[in-house]
């Protein structure tokens, strides 16, 4: 390939829309080749094809390329738990919302698997990822208050619909599962009927 | 008072067998007063009427203070949970340990409260409650599993059994709260019920 061919390409990538998504690839395959701790910025840039300015436009270092999405993620649960039926009951409408999440995170299980094996082997990533998931309940809790769950309720029921999604998410990233988020959510909800439920 | 009798009480609660207890006391007086970050050992021993080497003897270093429990209440919950009546289904299993946590908390929810407001105010203190949470529940988890529940559903029951105690121990320590833990978890588990409860 000529070297203007090779300029060229690099041009079309640093205003390409999907930098960000191809920033958050090659931070992941970095952390997981070398260790997140001795993976720069620069290297991530440059695997990217990108320059380090460029990344610091999407990302505010490191380890938020690693919690970007998760803003969107809540966004999602909150809108759908808000806008679902009324006639729905409240674990309905959580189950609804977790079943949304499917539809923003990536589309192959694998790549999330990979980022959750980076999390797990580093301590100050697994404690962002839990400050995140207790975010995540705070803002479950007040979509169901919204909803006029008394919020005694809705904070109890919040937080057992964060337990859900973190089994379900473990069970959908377990190698040799092929189904869908969504299904798999499904099938979460439905085992905590079983395991809640009153007997008929 | 006359010295000498300082000096005998002094002495006294050198070998005082609730030594461990009076420096959890007189630390979460401290942190309370002055903020963890600017609290030291010396003044927690001090406090305390101990000295600083007796507090080496109990504590790690002054965070562990604040989480010295935790080992206990785990024991406390497993233990329970493998021990109860193989005839109880899971989830009321999990009932009957969380409703035995009510034991190894200090018996007034003032005191948990005051350690939940300074471990609010401090983001490593935080984190440091969350991992141990998570810890709380793989152990019940494997407790589940002890009891033939498969591990899937154990995983899933565990993190939801987590859920029902922090909104337990949320409402025990709420100013007004006058009924004692055990009570607060059997409601908060008779509400789980209620909303995931199978429509008879």
């Amino acid at each position: 390939m000529a070297a203007t061919d090779i300029n060229t390409m690099k041009d079309m990538a640093r205003w390409d829309p999907d930098s960000r998504d191809r920033l958050r690839q090659a931070a992941i395959d970095l952390y997981g080749e070398r260790g997140f701790e001795n993976t720069t910025v620069a290297e991530i840039a440059k695997r990217a094809g990108l320059t380090e300015r460029t990344f610091f436009r999407h990302f505010a270092d490191k380890r938020e390329v690693l919690f970007s999405g998760s803003e969107t993620l809540q966004e999602r649960l909150v809108r759908t738990v808000v806008e679902a039926p009324a006639s729905l009951a409240p674990l309905d409408a959580v189950a609804l919302g977790l079943e949304a999440i499917g539809e923003v995170l990536p589309e192959r299980a694998e790549t999330s698997r990979r980022r959750q094996t980076i999390i797990t082997a580093n301590a100050e990533l697994r404690e962002r990822e839990l400050i995140k998931l207790a975010s995540l309940s705070e803002a479950l809790a007040g979509a169901l208050r919204g909803r006029g769950v008394e919020a005694a309720a809705a904070g109890l029921l919040a937080e057992v619909g964060i337990a859900v999604f973190k089994t379900a998410f473990g069970r959908w990233i377990a190698e040799g599962e092929e189904r869908d988020f969504a299904q798999v959510a499904r099938e979460s909800i439905g085992e905590l009927k079983m395991l809640t439920g009153r007997v008929p």
